[in-house]
């Protein structure tokens, strides 16, 4: 976040942030009331209203792009925060399809009846109001509005400033959507002000806030983690593993450790470090040198793995914690599953871990034992993603255990209140 | 707590908590292999160790007990701190009934093909290590121990410094039962210092406990909270109303309003404000004040109920927020449904709140539209209780809305990872 001038004139950031939690938190009342067809009608107003107002959110971009330009943001952030017909098109898409997906809110697990006569279940219920702060690409706007609006909950969305014109005119059309289908506009609130003090109100504003969602780079995540009195729901380090056991089949060890690395390099399930067994390593490693040499992957290796292949890079102590997003990949030669779990365990960020094996047992073992977010037999890292696992749609990876774990969707977005009927039933 | 001096002669508490935390993990390591048999297998082990222990354990009570009257602490207090045979007897029955409630770790949710021909599922886990800090109680020191055994996780202990010896000798009962069993002594943990830094240790060791759950008073809890860098499950008020609508059955609604009211005064569960909708007013609150006034109950009413309750003291608008865990209840004469729960949203803990109805549609709407850990259509608030709704046990009662809400028993010791089963598949 380049760019600190305020947006719009207001100075006192705190009062102004207490109305829109305020507001917020009315508008979630309502929306705890409205059922699947009413949001859903939100939805499909907010995609009618973006479509008509196409110009207006191309031209409040090309502002953001010109500005961005002058204060000499680089090549991939003017990519993020580039919108164009097609990117409006899958704004507008997204919005129906978050439409058209089961809504959570109101489903009832495990309705029993008790000794005493009463009847227990628990019923899935909107969080309330979520804060979520994000960083350059506008589109952002959009899907998390959609993914709060169907699972019941009101949001503030505090996007980065280089933005700031696109998320106005997307704002707009979002409030005319909802306003359109008979909602509170304030269900879907932009924070109207650059000034980096409201992140500082909207963190701690728990009587207005039920949780945060910081979106961005690792920095923004701990000092949101660090400052915050509501509680977060945060992605941190993606420093994934792929073990590749004795028994594993090679070219699926190879086809599935080059998916893992190469597919995407800037993601947080990307493969970081290749675990190989050492009854392997002879015949896999000069097989994954090649097909990394043609990626242009550049390895680094224990000193056992430069035994095989000499010309790497030695791997030093940091290179197990490092999470590269980048075309490097670590590799260490490993005794046995035991001895890569231990590693995993050591150097790794719990976020996502294969082994590649034809082990059944080790396979149940890796499965129990690795405690990861996601933990995976014969497949790629690449995988853990909302949309691969059927969510619909994501709003984010938690790396936390407590409430979301993994890809988070809708029901991540809810919580579950305990419902009780009875016929007069008084506890003896 | 009110004594302070130190039981070991640790010094240097960070290295101590340091040296606890890092035995802890390594523990939960170890428990995340164990399957259910080991697990149960030390429940029992602990339950017979106990029993042998009797005469050490009610020595070591003793000489807590007499340094408590020492003290001069209250007889309440010093009810909570004793123990007798017919409490050992109640605590080996405890660590019996865990080991026979079903084991959540390992459940597979979901588990579903995916179009890329990977299958992914949720597998129910432990949270890895849980910090508890509780007061005077003693037998608290093996439930907690049960429950974070049976749900595989490893446990580090703060029991209240007037129960020191007490607790210590649990502890030796608890880790020889550990050993029995093969399973490591470091999986339970009983701090073995009172020197309150210790606390503050515990709460900000976010590399070796996964969550702390504090019970007790209020002010431990909010500092807990406060100062936490761990993820806390806490308790805070129970501000817990009993709404009676004008369809009511006049029986129905007195027994439940009596039974919320007068069954315990002290418990989070019990009601603190009932809200009468004005058509029955004249017909239910006479009733109800008799009744109360047999159970010695101190009535505060709003200006209409003291229209209808002429001699009963005024309630000022502290009183609709107040948790008096005494006899006392707060009267409040509404206009339907939607003025109770708008009370209920300004005024409430979102702990438990009940309707007394014969009207469908409107115990349809107070379900859905109350935001509180429990909702209750014609029952007693008392039932908010974890062996009411048939959770076996219970660790506490979240008033959090992330992760746990509401009673908490083995499952919100847990939390869930993906799973990805796959034959090579990689990401396109």
């Amino acid at each position: 976040m380049s760019v600190s001038t305020a947006l719009s004139d207001t100075t006192d950031i705190p009062a102004y942030m207490q109305a829109v939690g305020s507001a917020a938190r009315e508008a979630a009342q309502g929306l705890r009331r409205a059922d699947s067809g009413h949001k859903n009608g939100a939805l499909e107003a907010m995609a009618e209203r973006l479509d008509k107002a196409r110009e207006a959110v191309l031209a409040a971009n090309a502002d953001d792009m010109q500005r961005g330009r002058d204060a000499g943001l680089d090549a991939a952030l003017l990519d993020r925060l580039e919108l164009t017909e097609a990117r409006i098109d899958a704004m507008i898409a997204g919005l129906r399809q978050v439409a058209a997906l089961p809504d959570p809110v109101g489903e009832v697990d495990g309705l029993r009846a008790r000794p005493s006569g009463i009847q227990v279940g628990q019923m899935r219920v909107p969080l309330g109001v979520i804060g979520i702060i994000f960083e350059s690409r506008p589109n952002v706007t959009v899907e998390a509005a959609s993914l709060c609006l169907k699972s019941g909950n009101a949001c503030i969305l505090r996007g980065g400033s280089e933005a700031r014109s696109s998320n106005a005119a997307l704002s707009e059309c979002l409030k005319a959507g909802l306003k359109d289908a008979g909602l509170s506009a304030s269900a879907v609130q932009v924070v109207a002000t650059t000034d980096r003090a409201a992140v500082g109100e909207l963190i701690r504003m728990p009587k207005f806030v039920d949780v945060i969602i910081p979106r961005g780079g690792k920095s923004l995540i701990e000092r949101v983690s660090r400052e915050a009195s509501v509680p977060v729901i945060k992605h941190l380090d993606g420093v994934c593993h792929v073990y590749v056991d004795a028994t594993a089949d090679v070219d699926q060890a190879l086809a599935i450790a080059v998916n893992a690395k190469t597919q995407r390099y800037g993601t947080c399930n990307t493969l970081e470090t290749l675990l190989v067994d050492a009854p392997v390593a002879e015949r896999l490693l000069p097989a994954l040198a090649e097909r990394f040499a043609e990626h242009g992957v550049e390895l680094r290796g224990c000193q056992r793995t430069r035994q095989v292949l000499t010309r790497i890079t030695p791997a030093s102590d940091d290179d197990w914690s490092e999470e590269y997003l980048a075309p490097v990949l670590a590799i260490k030669v490993v005794d046995g599953a035991d001895d890569a779990m231990a590693h995993i365990e050591r150097y790794g960020s719990q976020h996502t871990d294969a082994i590649v094996t034809r082990d059944y047992s080790l396979a149940r073992r890796f499965m129990a034992e690795v405690d990861s977010s996601s933990v995976m037999v014969n497949a790629s890292t690449r995988f853990a993603d909302g949309a691969e696992y059927g969510l619909g749609a994501e709003i984010g990876i938690s790396t936390d255990k407590l409430h979301a774990r993994g890809p988070v969707g809708l029901e991540g977005l809810t919580t579950r209140k305990y419902i009780v009927f009875g016929d007069g039933q008084t506890r003896q």
